[in-house]
């Protein structure tokens, strides 16, 4: 960052409870911070091993300068290493997915073992050292099936999060799911635009008419509250409930933010889709539709809707200062059969009619963002947990 | 800017006679001073109220970053907004044009009437006040139909220019005429490469063989000064030949430049069309074709070519420190009848055909200048309005 | 340069036998600093003498933000100008190539005749002195019928290579070859990546399958020497095979760097093509295939590939920082005839299928050279050449 100093005048001037200033979705400067202190630090969902099913399978987690392979090694663990070549810098795998017994370099041919090590690199001269020489490893955690990676040298804790969750894990069935479509959605905009959409209903009922007809969500706290009310007396068990709120500023020192809540859907309504009527067989443990679905986030980019059937993941990443792309994930249980306890379009409906509005919907933003004549607004009733981000994003940029 | 002791050496440095410094053309911190000293401040073509007939009526006026709402207000008055909803920043109006009863915000519907006041936002608290929170107004006046703006706090003084046209205005009929034909032309180079182009007519010879052939601006100082004297001759009324020379370095401190001045065509030439033929009725209170037409100029990027039976609007902005837009507009008497009195091909052809050549004119003209072995190169004797605008221009940019 | 102690600290810290940190491909300021001090500086092939056979002919030469006028004047000479009007600035010569009587600018019709010299500008005022108003010049040397030009003040000087090969020009018929093919390969990376690539063959075996079956050198230092000895032994006359390296931080002070140096096809090859067969006439003064094929360098960017039957060139250009482009050429003796001698598709096969590769290779390591987890690599035995370029760069960009 060239001016230091100018940041920080711009955090301690941040006003509570308003929108931010400008420049946090212009400046080079500011978005070059963020890479460093965000993306690089905090865990990103980046996969889901069933995308990796056999041992030598890979896929490769890009964003912004970054490619990262994702692969089951010969231990059949998932593994994850940047797609640098350590001779002269190469991308190494060049397809977005594959089967392979070694990383083979394409450029000139150096030879890397599953795990990273560097096993083969023709006439290097005798000095030359193989075991210093193999790819950078990034950090794999899984949560049930979902592959989660974070590029900090020592990353945070998702210790709390596990033993915090683990029933709700349980009850879901997240070790038992399978992702059955991926779509990738490109939005001309500062990634925490696209953010701050995806944080806050009140713009669910002027623009979602889709979700507003099945979610609480989009109502106002006060009758969000009746339904709330209501639900609680119809729902079936404490552990879908409880909430746990770590996320942003309320997450633990040193350990990584998440959330878990489950909220009411409208009367009648089953699961996120036309009608409200359920669109796969009930995940995990689950034995009825009880009229709810749970929002779960873990680090600051990867969110997660628990419907009753199926489960969609929501993961934000930049590719420059003015643009990013909002992956959509897809997930049912694994012993569901496409065409005949599911179908696709049914199923991914109701979440690609919204993301394409929220497209439109940021890029107007940005629009009017990008003018001299914005000024940071005050946000409503409805957008307490952007606030959460806003403090834990402020925070986050100024610490050293 | 980064920089202010470069930019006032390089004005200090200016060699009057010459062209500028390639850096005016190419640095982003010289166009972001521009932006600020030029086109927030100055007075800029918006549009003509033919666009907004009816209350509700509104278009947007876009240029670098910012997106103007010019609507028709309750009181039939034109009102000029900031496109900017002052909750989040959001682009309010996303359609070019429209009809609305109120200015609603598709992302989180706030509601704002037709003079820009905040008459709706859901759940904001009790300490909110909306009266606080109205859309930014920019400033509008109107010279007959054509609706100008300017974005200063503290604008320009118009009042000089409507005395001393007031005649002209009225000769005219300003008030009486529909624009019948918008073009946009986009350009690859700086704005002003566009501007000088158009402010000079010793490139119509070489560059503009259709121009040339009705117009005795084409030709030298020499011959040109004996068509005008011709011209003079034989000419109705004095109003129409008298020029006003109030523009760029010539405007009085606090009144925004401007320009009158009524040069001949070439002999037997009635108007700006194909072998000079008249191609409308005869605007406002004319009743003959004189031989003549007249320039007029309002701010630093507005011009007007008035030919007895119909007139040319041209407007230059920035849309990045290398490209340009020029927009072209076509009016003609309110009285006049598509093909019966005009016909839409004949009446654009003449400024159509000249703008596209331009257009390369212009972009050949960047090419060069953007190499390291070009130097401001020596005016000619028929280059001296531009002259008068690279003074303006160096004493704007100097000006605190 | 922002920071020329920056640059001083990253060329300090160069560590010998790795490839380049990764600013070296990325900075604007180091960008800049090439383009003057190299682009601006060396000898760059400009063309062939066949592109212009009659008086009055030109073609244009261009990279990065310059275009060069390369023509033939009254006098049969062929001669170099910068393309901008002294006037204002715009591009004079339009077309790629075309046949003048002298050149016109189209925007204000200011004239310079085949020498450069402004012959007529109109309108111009007494005290305005023509003689002072020329073309730019750039400095042409014909090496053979090719075209060498350079934009320094004072160019580096090309007598000694001229001395050290005369005997090699005459030999291979520099003087007496056509062009036959010229074709442009677009490369989306820093331009050193390009070169670099083209410096060494330890990629050829994994990357280039075509090529590896024809050439030697794609082998181990150890397996080309064999080839070497038997090469030597078969082949005909010393001149082919002395090696000239004069090259890179090998030049001598003020002298341009060269290198000309022959190596062994693999047995029974005897040109650059599919089975290694002949694919046009012998070149020059050559009367068998010898089983080899020559290296030829001038200057940084400009390499040749001489094979008995023809000659390839190539060209490095850089067009932004993170964008090149390779102009490939392709030479047969001018007593060659197509479809007779020589058919064009056969002729440029090898090296139109290797570049074809190279661009995929190139682009690949330009990604992962941008991902924060890039250091420099250490060099194999087989990109000792590439060696010498990093040393002689680093120190032209540090020289004042």
């Amino acid at each position: 960052m060239k001016n230091k100093q100018r940041i920080s005048e711009l955090i301690n001037n941040y006003k509570n409870g308003y929108s931010l200033e400008q420049c946090f979705y212009k400046s080079q400067d500011i978005y070059d911070h963020e890479i460093n202190k965000i993306f690089h630090k905090n865990w990103i969902l980046a996969g889901h091993i069933s995308q990796i099913p056999n041992i030598g399978d890979y896929f490769l987690f890009e964003f912004d300068k970054e490619s990262i392979i994702i692969n089951r090694n010969k231990d059949n663990k998932v593994k994850a290493h940047i797609n640098v070549c350590r001779h002269r810098g190469s991308h190494i795998c060049v397809e977005k997915q594959g089967h392979v017994k070694a990383f083979t370099c394409p450029y000139h041919a150096w030879s890397y073992d599953l795990d990273g090590s560097l096993i083969a690199a023709r006439l290097m001269g005798e000095d030359f050292d193989k075991s210093q020489n193999g790819l950078h490893p990034a950090h794999v955690e899984l949560v049930g099936g979902l592959i989660f990676i974070s590029l900090a040298a020592n990353p945070l804790s998702l210790t709390k999060m596990n033993e915090d969750l683990a029933d709700t894990f349980d009850l879901y069935g997240f070790s038992h799911m399978k992702l059955v479509k991926q779509k990738t959605y490109s939005i001309a905009a500062n990634w925490k635009l696209a953010l701050e959409n995806y944080q806050e209903c009140y713009h669910c009922t002027p623009s979602h008419k889709e979700y507003a007809k099945i979610h609480a969500l989009a109502l106002s706290p006060n009758k969000f509250n009746q339904h709330k009310e209501r639900y609680k007396k119809e729902a079936s068990g404490i552990v879908r409930t409880e909430p746990s709120d770590a996320y942003f500023d309320l997450a633990d020192e040193g350990q990584e933010g998440y959330q878990y809540d489950r909220h009411p859907l409208l009367k009648n309504m089953k699961s996120g889709s036309l009608g409200g009527k359920p669109v796969s067989r009930l995940l995990g443990k689950l034995t009825e539709y009880d009229g709810g679905s749970s929002e779960f986030m873990v680090g600051p980019v990867s969110f997660f809707l628990i419907y009753d059937d199926y489960m969609v993941g929501y993961r934000f990443l930049p590719t420059s200062v003015d643009n990013c792309i909002c992956d959509v994930f897809w997930f049912v249980g694994d012993a569901a059969v496409e065409n005949k306890d599911y179908e696709l379009d049914k199923l991914i409906w109701l979440w690609d009619v919204t993301t394409k509005a929220d497209e439109e919907i940021i890029v107007n933003n940005r629009k009017g963002v990008n003018s001299k004549f914005y000024k940071p607004g005050k946000l409503s009733e409805m957008e307490t947990f952007q606030q959460h981000f806003l403090n834990w994003y402020l925070n986050t940029l100024s610490a050293d």
